[in-house]
């Protein structure tokens, strides 16, 4: 099997600049550009197409947990923010506050949503009366903004678009069940369909949401080592119900407190994709998101018959569920090589006079760059290698993950793991002892894990361990 | 064929009181609730869903048009609004305005994007260097924000949901040509699919959008006679273009402005299906945005197999492509019946005991009540009943608008026309003319028509007549 060579050469290195590789892929691919106001970004076609393809399979997938998509109100009175303590004091410094509206000074200032448990609450409070109305569980689609003093495009931004799931039940058994459910969905659909493996489990409190009980996340590595908090999901028990009078009537004829929870992800993991599985070329996407999962490139298209066997086969490609383009531009062939591999397409099928005279197609996987010759037109050829692209690509990830994973009892050994890497480490659950990982090597925890500690000490303190948990740096 | 007997008593007549009968049936149905903030609303599951569905037929129309979805910043730099004189006047009075954000008072206020032009025409004068860069043709599904006086829900609101498509072509005809060809789809959507007949047409130089060249509008009648706008299609020229410098290098190698457009639906559409079908007994939804296509009730539950052979039914619905649903609930056959009456549903399967016996379903359309007797598991004949449903929506539709619209050829004709109905007049095109109307009617000028005006005199006048227009009072 012969192997392409690399053409785009206008990507930096990211072995030489990480950061700048990144943002190298994400302006030069036309995934997004910059907004005016500073800390936006405006999602190009190209990104917003990646993003389709990740909402339709998650929202399937939450449908599928019986789960209704909603819209409640952007604008949240100031006043709602204020009636959690823990939730106020951890999103009030990053709020955008709206004073004026219709040309007046409003009466009460309003906040852009940074996310919505108040505004959900106050209405499941009224929505619910009796326990015949439990569990309640919407979900929506929007847009939130968070002001932050650093941002990155995809990463970080003032506004983003997520999805924010939220529950109510009558008990705690039903909110901590959805909270964990909604961690297997986004763990199984980011290995399956990001192709990109995590590791879930319970945040520390220190890091857990402003206003939880505890919070779940999960973590990806990304190609320098740091991970990536891709999807979080709380169980916020009692405290928004105290903060909002959500209560209903149960069976025994008594008042009582729901139990809640919430879960989201965001475009975050466009930028989850990009860093996990991206080369010096640029983007590598896996075909179950790719915008462009086959381009056609016509050689020679001047010849007679190539456009037209391009465009058939593109037609046979699509009408089997590829999604499949002609690239028909008038440039040539190694121009648009290059724009393809810098853009990440799974498969690239090369159609010329030679090979429709052989009855062959040239076809490159971008993963690895294998050149094969396929018999013209054998779709179920394409559609085979997109699978194993896919498969390949998890399996790729979770090798060099699990290679830069490293097992560490001492405090230096988790600052030399954590330098390009994870560290895993027996911890006593304190937070003393997180803070001193912080100062000795910018690392936080992630999730803790289920692994047995017994006999362990902690890494940090050398008091009994509780727990097993991650530490590295983080995004 | 039997006919069935109205169920739902809880909506107001809308003979006697028509604002009311609407409140009752957005609120009593689920499709809405009241934001706490004045003049928002909180889309809910049943509502959301028919959303999702026109939103999912007009994005297939849009792609099949060759436009792609993209997402602009929500918030905008206000110096943008205030370049293009006409725009600022039209929104400056109802824009909310972001003063603080992160603890601190912004350097320039922020407004919520009421539309998003000026961002957009921003980002295309960055993106387009050459007309080789041309045409560029991008949608967004978005919320947007315009401070209203008065509201109601779908119909006015502070926070909406909608789609806006905005393209730059180099020269007016391609403009122009794409303002029109949405026109077209948003007119045969409306028709197709929300089986509402609409009069697509340009609007009055006093009715136009702030900021246009050209305003084309289509408008669907309620119930009551009035018009509502459901949708627009802007002609912008090169007024945008001027105002962001949004200029390409031209094949002659000079420098020139771009001309664009923009059009957009929003969720007052929902609106619109609510008071151009419904009764009183509540909603009656075209088959092919209802959330629940047929519904499928078990009589006497308890008896063996029954619920068994609804759920059989059910999944061969599905199977077939039909939305259908089994109400399990604890509750009386009467009070499910009034439940999804109220609600709209197409189609009331209803399976008992001695329908299984007899191999048959009852099965009962919403939109004429008629009662039929169908082959149990003929899921053929319910694919069918829905089709003609969504035919005869339209029809009846089509009918009771034509029985409304009057030629009017004096003021005094105006008033009566519009008291319950469209006018249609032969108008010199001045706005003395239209304020007049305003005045004695309390009606507006809807579109203009091609209709032949040759040889008639202005109604209002008595001037050479220009074009003949609609004039009704309007949402």
């Amino acid at each position: 099997m012969a192997e392409d060579r690399k053409f785009v050469k206008e990507v930096t290195d990211m072995e030489e600049d990480f950061p700048k590789w990144y943002t190298d892929v994400v302006v030069k691919t036309e995934l997004v550009d910059y907004g005016p106001v500073k800390g936006t970004m405006v999602i190009r076609p190209y990104g917003y197409a990646i993003w389709e393809n990740i909402r339709a399979e998650l929202d399937r997938r939450f449908r599928q947990c019986g789960v209704k998509n909603a819209y409640f109100p952007m604008l949240i009175p100031e006043s709602y923010l204020k009636r959690e303590a823990e939730h106020v004091e951890g999103f009030a410094p990053e709020v955008a506050m709206v004073t004026h509206a219709g040309g007046e000074k409003l009466q009460e200032n309003l906040v852009i949503r940074p996310t919505s448990e108040t505004i959900i609450c106050e209405m499941f409070s009224k929505w619910m009366q009796s326990y015949r109305d439990l569990p309640m569980r919407v979900n929506q689609w929007c847009n939130v903004v968070r002001w932050e003093k650093t941002t990155r495009p995809f990463l970080r931004t003032s506004e983003f678009l997520w999805q924010e799931g939220h529950t109510v039940y009558p008990d705690e058994e039903g909110a901590l069940g959805d909270a964990m459910r909604m961690l297997g969905v986004y763990k199984s659909f980011a290995e399956e369909v990001l192709a990109i493996p995590v590791f879930t489990g319970r945040k520390s409190e220190k890091e857990k949401f402003a206003g939880a009980e505890a919070t779940f996340g999960m973590e990806a590595m990304m190609l320098d080592g740091k991970s990536l908090q891709a999807g979080t999901s709380h169980y916020l028990g009692t405290n928004f119900a105290r903060a909002f009078d959500m209560k209903f009537l149960d069976k025994d004829g008594t008042l009582k407190y729901g139990y809640s929870s919430s879960w989201g992800v965001s475009t975050r993991l466009i930028g989850a994709l990009i860093m996990a599985h991206g080369d010096n070329s640029g983007l590598v996407l896996p075909p179950l998101v790719a915008p462009v999962q086959a381009i056609i490139i016509p050689i020679a298209a001047h010849k007679g018959g190539v456009t037209e066997k391009a465009e058939e086969l593109r037609a046979s490609l699509e009408a089997a569920g590829v999604r499949a383009e002609t690239d028909n531009r008038d440039a040539s062939a190694g121009w648009k090589f290059n724009e393809w591999e810098m853009k990440g397409v799974p498969l690239r099928i090369e159609v010329g006079p030679r090979d429709i005279e052989n009855g062959k197609m040239t076809v490159v996987r971008r993963d690895t760059r294998e050149k094969l010759t396929v018999d013209f037109g054998n779709v179920s050829a394409v559609s085979d290698l997109l699978s194993a692209i896919q498969k390949d690509m998890l399996e790729k990830s979770r090798k060099l993950r699990d290679s830069k994973v490293r097992w560490a009892e001492t405090l230096g050994e988790i600052v030399a793991a954590v330098d390009g890497g994870f560290a895993l480490a027996p911890w006593c659950g304190c937070r003393e002892c997180e803070d001193k990982v912080k100062e000795a090597a910018a690392a936080t925890s992630r999730v803790m894990t289920e692994d047995p500690v017994e006999g362990k000490k902690c890494a940090i303190c050398e008091k009994p361990a509780k727990t097993a948990v991650y530490f590295a740096k983080a995004y």
